[in-house]
């Protein structure tokens, strides 16, 4: 199957990367169609072209900036439709990573195929099919366990069975790490800032999704095993706990005297919403506080969360935690004059360092190419606005401070193009780097040049 | 000589690039000292002690963000205190770029070794005094030069001879990338937006020195023995005139219809200011336009450009062009799938390449961190202002949009330190990398993480 597939990817002249980005967009361009339907939207309301195609891509790459309240503005036909993209977006974003790595594995270095196999435990044919249906048993465990929670708790509110209903959507949305909700006019969460059953449910789907399924196999199998834990694994749990436990404190030390957000909360509240917040920028989206109420310096700490993201080959968009823990530490070797990076007693290869630092700096670029767009596009908008939905829109997290909405057709456009670019940006620069053609051609002589 | 500086730093433990960083703290101090003795400031209104640091460091790091008015506050003699420390802080850090990196020759790499031996055509304690003679010999013929014209040119306006004062300050400042002006009420250059002399004078000061002198040096040498250039000039040389056509342009565009800025100057003047506006962002700090009336784009165009900042070994700050370079190289590999890192036929050694890398994620958190800490100590501030004075400390810029003056005590704390970081920060770190101890101690065992 392997070589089968990979005769296939050689006989159509198109690599796996480019099959993936391929995939999606003609996922995004049923969605859109689909979107446009007059069934699709209430009271017939037909949807643009533009706020389609934004929604459909939004839908697909897990993103979850809506340009219309989801909740009235689609039918029940148009929100199925959302939660189809967003189910098989972040189902196929999962399964095609390794997929691919599987497919290629002859071209892996032997230290991947290793860790790749270590994780799934297969590296055939049968690894495929072992490692699909783990992912696909994984995600409905998680999603069933949500909605029976959430459709229980909401009985008194929604009523049954529509409670179910809404425990599904947002089951399957935190799960996805996507962030969509239906609670009407862009509230999200607000209503539930004080409610741990939703909160403690929506932030262990998403992180749960976000982790990456690699992680997740990686447990099970030395749970059986007993054997220690991957490098990889240990990192993205490490560096996850950091992440949520510096967030989370940030944002209580920073909203604490704010009345628009926490300030009038109680205590227990005060750090429920703080833990919610300090978790959604990675990368699900939701939120039960007003985010454009926060203090600027919270906006700037959700930024930051929102480009790290989640962990690889989960739903988590951003440039990853992994890739984050590799830059901290090479950062520090730096100052502490090392040569070498080194996590735990491990050594990071120079060419995982390499990728790191390319991830990250193609990351700023375009992060930034995209802030300078917007601020000739929109007019009039305030820096932190248009930097927090461009981060939204790579880190493919859907918080927003409430620009989206009143985007111009052109902002539309060019957020669409970036949610995409966000989701299938960092992989592929990931495997091109891993798959790089290893032949040399003739050789340009060496000339160094002096920096910094 | 080259032994004995060697063994001197050896007895004393410390580092080049900490003796490097002492002697600005040295100087810092001086100044801050001079600068609070009555005789220093205007009505002997006493400066404070965080205020007269401010200025101490914004003008030993060639910065030119100013908390007071120059003209108004301060006496002759504190604008000549200030004067003093801009050229001492400006010629210390052009020749003692290169004295450490003659004084440490046997740890460099051969080709580094080569580099500074082939733009200096010296490599004994004779290229030393070659060089350092050289860099004045530069400096003093740029800056008179600048001084008669502008002397002469402001003769009517001011009268003389105190125009060949006003013509010695802004040269001075000028060359050595500082930015400081004697102009009153913060308005800098604002009152000569249309006069080509002082424009094109100020401009080509401020590109002479911020290129670097071993570009300069290169240059000369290679005029008489007419041998090609090194690689090294020839991308600072490009990758300046790159960046100033397009920020000339982009500022243009930008601000073609903007009647608060060339809305409503001539067609010429519109290109003149452009021109200004395109170049003073590296990194000379003078402006001839109100800063806080661009539109966003430009001023995100202005940020990208202080970032960015001039050439290696001279009065410039930011990561530097040739780092910037290497970067938009190293991506552009990336995107066709490269492995190596080329410019112009010649293949940049993967240490380079790694140390780019390195400086820039460095510079990027730095960056990211400061705004972050001045997002909570200046309660109200608009992002893009604060944003906008920490690109423009970090990268010894100077150019405002106002928010500066206004600092609470902690932000201009802050913005001290960050301007002295900025001016050593990576200087320091491109040393230290490259003259890493080789002697590798007990390695770890490698293991590979999945990132992107
Ligand atoms: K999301
Ligand atoms: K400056």
């Amino acid at each position: 199957m392997a070589t089968r597939g990979g005769k296939l990817f050689h006989r159509i002249k198109i690599n796996p990367p480019q099959f993936f980005a391929l995939g999606f967009l003609l996922l995004i361009a049923l969605g859109t169609i689909l979107l446009m339907l007059p069934i699709a939207t209430a009271d017939r309301h037909h949807l643009s072209f533009i706020d389609a195609l934004f929604e459909a891509t939004s839908a697909v790459c897990v993103t979850g900036l809506v340009v219309v309240d989801t909740q009235t503005t689609f039918t029940l036909f148009g929100q199925i439709v959302l939660l189809c993209l967003i189910q098989v977006g972040g189902l196929g974003f999962m399964t095609l990573t390794v997929f691919i790595a599987l497919l290629l594995r002859r071209n892996i270095s032997f230290e991947e195929r290793h860790l790749v196999k270590e994780s799934l435990n297969q590296d055939s044919y049968q690894g495929i099919v072992t490692m699909v249906r783990f992912v696909l048993l994984f995600t409905i465990i998680c999603e069933v366990i949500g909605t029976i929670i959430l459709g229980i708790h909401w009985g008194d509110e929604f009523g049954y069975p529509k409670s179910f209903y809404y425990g599904l959507f947002h089951s399957i949305s935190a799960f996805n790490n996507a962030g969509f909700d239906i609670m009407g006019d862009f509230s999200s969460m607000t209503a539930y800032v004080d409610d741990p059953i939703v909160n403690l449910t929506l932030t262990s789907l998403l992180l749960l999704g976000g982790i990456g399924f690699i992680v997740v196999a990686d447990i099970f199998q030395k749970r059986k095993t007993r054997k220690r834990l991957t490098l990889h694994t240990k990192v993205v749990l490490w560096m996850s706990a950091v992440l949520v436990v510096s967030g989370t404190l940030l944002i209580f030390l920073l909203e604490y005297g704010n009345p628009a957000t926490i300030g009038n909360l109680s205590w227990n509240d005060k750090l429920l919403a703080s833990y919610f917040h300090g978790v959604v920028p990675r990368t699900a989206g939701f939120n039960s506080l007003n985010t454009a109420d926060l203090t600027l310096g919270s906006q700037l700490v959700t930024m930051a969360l929102m480009f790290i993201g989640g962990g690889t080959g989960g739903t988590a968009g951003g440039i990853k935690v992994t890739t984050f823990a590799i830059l901290l530490f090479a950062v520090w070797a730096l100052i502490k004059g090392k040569q070498e990076v080194n996590i735990r007693n491990r050594r990071i290869p120079g060419d995982l360092v390499f990728r790191a630092f390319s991830i990250t700096t193609y990351s700023v670029l375009l992060v930034s190419l995209f802030v300078f767009l917007l601020a000739i596009t929109e007019k009039g908008a305030a820096l932190n606005y248009i930097a927090f939905e461009v981060l939204s829109a790579f880190g493919t997290v859907g918080m927003s401070l409430g620009l989206t909405p009143d985007l111009s057709e052109s902002g539309k456009i060019l957020l669409s193009i970036l949610m995409f670019m966000g989701r299938v940006g960092p992989i592929t620069i990931a495997f091109a780097l891993a798959f790089r053609i290893r032949k040399t051609a003739v050789r340009n002589p060496e000339e160094r040049i002096i920096i910094g």
